[in-house]
């Protein structure tokens, strides 16, 4: 898309000389041909080493942009940036790219969907039901149970084992929001990645990526009806019980232990070998390791028991 | 149905003019064909206004009943009103009703069901295993995601999204039980309906009403593995994030924010304009607006934080 | 399986005579010609007492095994019982078995699957996508709404009602762990069954046991995005709302009731007749009956509102 078709749309003046625009990505990851944007005071100092070609922003951050960067200035950047991400969405499906390729010893029920660009590995099996769609990779050995949805542009690696009702890479929970009380949906452009190993239980929705990958690492075990949000990525070994939620864009390092009904906020991160016992809800960054939490907001669980003895006495 | 065969089927005695039953409804909304019932105290109050033809009530509540109104009188109304729903049940599709009409540009994925007397409008999506039940209506440029299921007599409108295994107009949760701890099945023959530019998430649940309608208003935003409990109204622009839930019968006033693992219980109104904390428990009704609570029982949000504080201190 | 082969697989000793062993239990549950394990002091006691055919256990616990039993000696007894319960797992579907078994009256939509060797009985309605695995069972009357999945070798009872989206009989939680962080899947050879006059909700998870039956027994109510973990028992006519969560090998007796989003620890024993008021976290077994409990952890329900009173206090 053209820029200068951007800057139309968004209501932006533009004199530059015009380029083609590929994509749209953070601050951080856009490449030269993407535009960014800055909607928050906390990624103006994302700004000087970004690459992005073209970034949206408005009056007060425009002195930021270096000069070899595009300023787009609008009044709501964020809603600015949701109206574009509507251009770079790709089709539901990719109707004119090749049929699915099967790999040798796979099976496929017959009321299964491959959409067209879609690949699975060798000795796999998608079941009754299942849908994986355009461009979409699933790898050898892996087993997609009844109706699993994987969406477009996904990843699922070799030896995983999808449950019954699964939903990988879903549009993740983002909209803009103006003064009306409007929401302006923020069209995800990421994907969603599974490693090797990995085995997810029933009734389970891992969102997609707004830009870039949500990322289950080799090994983890996720269990039914578990929330993971846009943009996390969950470490090597980790295992979430069954009804925990992770909000967007938190890191979960290597063999963490979730217990059910937990959650974890956005925007947080989790060093390796912790265990959160069952409801444990995670509020803020963790850096150390080998400790056990629990409660909400979470402490340390001799702390929480300490409460729970306190409590107890209160009433006697 | 003939009065006389609904007094028949729960043993109420019946000598009036026989009329024909067309529906059930509650006190409040019931039409002048339709039965309705009293089954507890606090609604007594409705029945001198109700335009129902008859009423099924206990030998305690029978005075109240208008002389143009056929009491029903019976031991257990609730149990007697569950056992008539089921003669009021639509079956679960209108095989005799004509063919689905789809509209122009719209796509149906080949493993989709369109039920007969279904309706999908111009330029939508239903992806495949999507199930769109009888009478029910879809709007214009909706997507239905893989393995959507809408029950019948459910209406989706317009702009609307509804990502991967999320099921709408699924039977609330209501049975009548008895002194056995046996429990009869209450059908629910109302019905659930999305309006306009609303975006739900992947696996979540939402009931449809008993009698009369469960509502999601106008540019609402649910995102995955929620509940929404039989006869509840999302006001407008209202967000539940991941996990969260809405017993029955609760009212949300336009632009709450819900975060995530919040629950809601049934029978209450919340004020518009309020913010919900994650994992916030509402007990009660909530009348003022712009406020913002946590926790369970919720409180105000700064004297959850208060209370944080002083347990954190308990084991100092 | 020849148990000599086991040893190989698990690289235990074996020299005495060869015997074949047809699958793998519980010390309790394991019949003459079965393999079982222990790898957890508590269970030596079960010891004595097993009819298994052969024991996996450690150097430690090799004296307990009595002389008409093979012992398997072998480092990581759970890890080396997870590597043996593949070789015990069926096949996703049993291709050779006989074709689905239908009832009269019964409808089946024609995306809806019945694997070889499936069952279905009289005037039940198995809707568009719903799936119902090798061997498995459905009854009379029931309904399978659309996109239900019923893994193999399960059972469904007569006038039963299973909403949208649900999935019985998926594999439950468990697996063994190394020291590197690795897990190891444990095969759930075990099924899941539910009894006559069961309706369960949209989107609910029910695993499987990882041997013997996760069991809902009749009357049973269960709602919406709940999950019932592997080896459960649910007694007659108990109640689960929404979003409610019970983790492995618990057993709940008759006519016990779960508010929504409230969650039940695993290996509890809960008596007859109790109810779990909303967000209710069950952490030990319950003794009593008729009782009324709430908060996390779970207490007597009044001894919870006085610790609200108190806390709401402390800020004052």
């Amino acid at each position: 898309m053209k820029l200068s078709d951007i800057a139309t749309l968004i209501g932006a003046e533009f004199s530059c000389k015009d380029i083609e625009i590929t994509s749209m990505h953070t601050l951080k990851d856009a490449s030269k041909s993407e535009l960014s944007f800055v909607a928050n005071a906390k990624y103006i100092k994302d700004i000087a080493t970004s690459n992005a070609a073209a970034i949206i922003c408005d009056e007060k951050t425009k002195e930021y942009i270096p000069e070899d960067c595009v300023a787009l200035v609008v009044d709501a950047p964020y809603w600015e940036m949701a109206v574009v991400s509507a251009e770079f969405a790709p089709a539901l499906e990719d109707l004119d790219s090749v049929k699915a390729i099967v790999g040798e010893g796979t099976q496929v029920a017959p009321t299964a969907t491959l959409a067209n660009g879609a690949r699975v590995g060798k000795n796999s099996t998608i079941m009754a039901g299942a849908y994986v769609g355009s461009n979409s990779v699933i790898g050898d050995n892996t087993i997609l149970y009844p109706n699993v949805v994987v969406y477009r542009d996904c990843k699922v690696g070799n030896e995983c084992i999808i449950h019954a009702g699964t939903v990988i890479g879903s549009d993740g929970f983002g909209f803009a929001s103006n003064r009306l009380g409007e929401h302006k949906k923020i069209h995800h452009i990421g994907n969603a990645i599974i490693e090797d190993d990995v085995e997810i239980g029933s009734n389970t929705s891992i969102d997609r990526a707004v830009f870039g990958s949500t990322l289950i690492k080799k090994g983890a075990r996720i269990d039914n009806l578990i929330q993971i949000g846009h943009n996390c990525e969950i470490g090597e070994g980790s295992v979430f019980a069954a009804q925990s939620g992770l909000a967007g864009s938190s890191i979960i390092g290597r063999n963490n232990v979730f217990g059910a009904q937990s959650g974890v906020a956005g925007h947080l991160e989790i060093a390796p070998f912790n265990t959160f016992a069952a409801r444990t809800g995670v509020t803020k960054t963790v850096k150390q390791s080998g400790k056990t939490f629990a409660g909400f907001p979470f402490m340390d669980h001799k702390s929480w028991l300490k409460i729970q003895v306190k409590l107890a006495r209160l009433i006697k």
